[in-house]
């Protein structure tokens, strides 16, 4: 693990995106916005062909603490041919997953202290030939991690969620759920919220998976069946584990304060209120891994990709939730020494 | 139908829940608030036991217009019982049930111009007998409309939504949505809009059922099989209905001013956004009935009843919905006379 003092990785996520915008509208806010040293990885070219400002080529990760103060450093991937903005191809694609891969390393050697990844596009992984999920499961394999153990957790300033299923159809969630899952999933959000945010008795509220949490059995039985005895298994192993609660009146400001993280059964209810209420700032971090490593939780915006109308966000949230993480997790070790 | 001169009507609701003190609340608020004038249904006892102003027990609506400057008129269901705050009993469930039939009666017959419903406790219906889901069917059976007609809308400041299924299991939803219930929705929604919010095109945005609205059929079909046809049928009749969208993505801000209601797909998906976004302010009106008829979203709150805390924002809100919404219709049918 690097040291506090080592900057921050930041792979720029598909070339032909939002990607390199909003890494260079980051680095442009790191006095506003208080950024920290951080590094991009990526081919260079892109950021040049949308944005004028100074970027700098570094050879080596210890230069970039320097260099940050006066130009944007960048660990070059370099393709054969630069992609155009909006315009996503396997080439692009290529140089997203070498970049993902080099980040993702760097940060395992110490090199980087946080790794944060850009809006990648995965159906352009897919052909040519990426074989996971999505870049947690990637990001998990290369740390070692079994990815059940990788947990997502999606933060904005006002609430924290945590998906226990994510991009599989709804009709097959009822089926997939199972209290071994709820219950990995509810401890490996204790922990992350201790060791990354220094929260010392996380509370966790558990979303219902049917109107009303079920109503007493009345409107399904996934509550009776399998959230209560997780709740139950979980608070017998010293977790604030509360709930089931019905799904809709758990997200309005009152009830936010009364919980750390929502576990939610599927990906939209723990999305819908998450972006409703922090579309520019969510910040995807995922739990369980060795390293710390965010993202901006939104999508390659092809459509805007190019224009400069992109938000940098959720991008500058990413890197400050890093930054903090970090510094979070080494008290948090050093305590525990 | 009643002109816009005559009172609103409120039926109390579940005598022992917080029915009483927001009706007297909303009364209380009549001029801050300007609400027109209205009368309740329902035991003045359990007012009293709970608010000290004014109350007057009227014999015909016709008075409530005249005596509501001065004191909230009533219109008595007495019951051998009054209820004690906070615990519902087999009386109040029945003084809140000939509350509702009575209030639904005046308005039918024009002696009310409006009906706006306090809450009830189902479980207390159906123990005393009651046969229908909720209040929304009842009604609708009172106004000879088939309950698959009337269309529940909830509506806060910033945001509508209509749930295509309601209070089913979430396991159930994906083999109950069908093309035909989609485009009923879909027409009663936009023809609701017209005719109560004078909206002449109304934008009718519908939700994806799987994550990321299934991504071109990889994480599961309903946005193929069932929404996409249905839509593009809304769309041969002149409707102006889009999707499906990813329904992470449609309530933030940005993406509610594109629409005029959002179409989902189950209760949660609709009620998550609403909730978080318009918590104490969001009115439940049914579309597709001959009279105005609107709900304040939320329920009995037995735990905070005779406390004096309940928030009357939403009643207060359902109330002015439904006064505004007896004008736009009066002004729709002089328009299409």
């Amino acid at each position: 693990m690097a040291g506090t003092q080592a900057p921050l990785v930041v792979a720029v996520g598909d070339p032909a995106g939002i990607g390199p915008e909003i890494v260079a509208k980051a680095w442009s806010a790191r006095a506003t916005s208080r950024i920290e040293p951080f590094f991009a990885v990526g081919d260079p070219r892109t950021i040049e062909s949308v944005w004028r400002g100074p970027l700098q080529r570094i050879k080596d990760p210890r230069d970039a603490v320097q260099v940050f103060a006066e130009a944007l450093p960048i660990f070059a991937v370099e393709e054969a041919r630069p992609d155009l903005p909006g315009r996503p191809t396997y080439e692009g694609a290529r140089c997203a997953l070498q970049s993902l891969e080099l980040a993702t390393g760097l940060t395992m050697a110490g090199a980087a202290r946080a790794l944060v990844t850009g809006p990648v596009c995965k159906s352009q992984l897919y052909a040519i030939g990426f074989n996971h999920p999505g870049q947690t499961e990637f990001i998990a394999e290369r740390c070692g991690v079994a990815h059940d153990n990788a947990v997502m957790m999606l933060a904005g300033p006002s609430l924290r969620v945590v998906p226990i299923t994510t991009h599989m159809p709804l009709a097959d969630v009822a089926r997939t759920l199972s209290i071994e899952m709820v219950v990995a999933k509810g401890r490996a959000t204790a922990r992350g919220l201790q060791k990354n945010f220094a929260i010392a008795n996380p509370r966790l509220a558990f979303a219902g998976f049917n109107p009303h949490a079920g109503e007493d059995g009345m409107i399904g039985r996934e509550e009776i069946d399998i959230l209560q005895p997780a709740i139950a298994q979980l608070q017998a192993e010293g977790i604030d584990a509360t709930g089931p609660f019905a799904a809709d009146t758990m997200f309005h400001s009152r009830a936010r304060s009364q919980y750390d993280a929502a576990i939610c059964c599927y990906h939209d209810q723990a999305l819908i209120p998450l972006k409703t209420l922090c579309f520019d700032e969510g910040v995807n971090m995922t739990l369980g891994l060795p390293i710390v490593r965010t993202s901006p939780d939104h999508g390659t915006a092809f459509d805007i990709a190019g224009t400069g109308a992109a938000n940098p966000g959720a991008m500058i949230a990413a890197i400050k939730m890093a930054a903090e993480a970090t510094r979070t997790r080494a008290a948090y070790i050093s305590e525990a020494a």
